[in-house]
């Protein structure tokens, strides 16, 4: 199966919940509804809500909860990201201006509450109250994750186990939320519980790590994102994690000063590919990639097959780069 | 009854708050753990907790609930706090660096998502769904009202009824929803919800439009706040509102040209004091905050006189400086 018949297997779906979350805002304050639409309508890919539904589906739950716990989802992600987006000073994403370089950053933190709220009262409405803590402990988590990050910021100390920990907050406990929710909607033993929360978590730190490979070394034209974020930002994800372990002295040196400089440059970005070519880290980084997601694969086993089985092995690979 | 006797009763249950809450935030992120503990050991007077605690028990109520609940209006107070601290870039609160001097932005904007998530997990724990539906429009409804605070800084035509929804949303639903958890956990009848609902609503409102007279009245050695916050922010108060609609034009052209300066400093809070005394604004300011506070108080009458319910009337008349 390929990527594109596996959305198309839950097409309808998502389509009800872009419906869901259209009808779902309600607010009498003008402005809050713009820029939430304008979030909402980024041309996400709502990769969640369609894990959401094909591990539902999988399960053999057809139910009508899957567009409300869709855009809980959705929502929670959503703040994240204009939360972070702040933090990041990020001027764009998905090619379009940030809602906080459109509406200022005082907006965009309301927005964000605004959209926390939002998500639990929807998830009040119509989530269990299993549903709910599994959740509101995710949104939780993913805040942590975030303060972890900013602490590790320029620190070319940090280890594969504390990018572990900041991915699996930030990424990984949403995915494996997502997919939970849908085995939970369909009652299935706590065994298969288990193993939808596997694929998920392995899901969401492959995917992670992937995003993090491509901003060094994606072919910008086909990400449609320019390369180099994570370094100006001063972010050590995978790729310098990897490199650090290959270096020698003076390349640790040039690597060292570059993050605790204030800020880094295109040459930096040069400098540093570079590097990464010389220790061939494109290929290690995307070895590590893959171990996680054949681990997500096998949470599967488990799992008789049928189409929406099929639909979340060939959605895994491709998020990775792999039978894209 | 005193206000420091009303206090008396219900010690014992806000002694319980303070341990739940210190109990109760479960991060392994030891600094979020320490900003959390900053803000919530902020000597705040836990008015909130005290007003569920003393409409529960006026109406029958003593069981385990309420420290639960309590602490989770407090969490939502609290972000709410930090995340308008950001925005208004205030530096001190109560006499102490605001969290987002001492440790940035970001992670303001990042603790204040994690007491959103965190109030609603403890929600979920402990609260039933009506409990939780109350609290999450709360939320909702002050993100909101922040939003049309900030429309409104600086705005000269500012209505007093913009300004009612203004400090309905920031204040009062959230003193509102305290007195109806008090009432639903005591489980009386509709009536007796909508009569703690309308008492919590106009207390928050008399209690609001107090704090803004003495924003720019108030005793500075009593209250320990400097005058003039309000002004130095662009936030038109009560008293502007009151004044704007006695004064005449050349009066008028001052303060229109005051408030549409970048900023404004000491000077201009003393021509604005000097035009609010030939008034006497602040008389009248204080008249409309007893309105409200009246209407909160004859909500009341529906229930039978007892220990409690004086202690609400004490205290609700304290909070507007009235046998305080």
């Amino acid at each position: 199966m390929t990527a594109k018949d596996a959305l198309e297997l839950v097409k309808e779906d998502i389509n009800k919940v872009e419906q869901f979350l259209k009808d779902d805002i309600k607010t009498s304050v003008p402005l809050i509804n713009e820029v939430i639409l304008y979030l909402l309508s980024s041309g996400g890919k709502r990769l969640r809500p369609v894990f959401l539904s094909l591990s539902a589906k999988m399960c053999g739950y057809n139910g009508d909860k899957i567009p409300a716990m869709s855009a809980v989802i959705e929502y929670i992600h959503t703040a994240t990201l204009l939360h972070d987006d702040i933090i990041d000073g990020a001027k764009y994403r998905r090619k379009r201006p940030t809602a906080n370089s459109l509406y200022g950053n005082d907006i965009a933190v309301l927005c964000g509450d605004f959209l926390y709220s939002r998500s639990y009262i929807t998830l009040t409405e119509y989530g269990a109250k299993d549903v709910q803590m599994i959740l509101s402990s995710a949104a939780l988590t993913m805040s942590e994750g975030e303060v972890i990050q900013l602490l590790k910021t320029g620190d070319i100390n940090i280890t594969f186990d504390d990018y572990i920990q900041i991915i699996t907050r930030k990424t990984a406990v949403l995915f494996s939320a997502a997919c939970e929710i849908g085995g939970r909607l369909a009652q299935v033993s706590e065994e298969k519980i288990k193993a939808l929360k596997d694929f998920g978590y392995y899901l969401g730190l492959g995917f992670q790590m992937t995003d993090d490979i491509l901003d060094y070394m994606g072919d910008e034209k086909a990400t449609g994102k320019k390369n180099g974020t994570d370094l100006y930002e001063g972010k050590l994800t995978l790729p310098v994690i990897k490199l650090l372990e290959c270096v020698d002295a003076a390349e640790k040196n040039i690597i060292t000063d570059m993050f605790s400089k204030k800020e880094r440059n295109e040459n930096d970005l040069k400098t540093l590919k570079d590097i990464m070519e010389k220790y061939k880290i494109k290929d290690i980084s995307e070895k590590t990639a893959d171990e996680y997601i054949n681990k997500s694969l096998s949470s599967l086993d488990i799992f008789n097959d049928n189409d929406y089985k099929k639909a979340m092995i060939a959605l895994a690979l491709a998020m990775v780069g792999r039978n894209a």
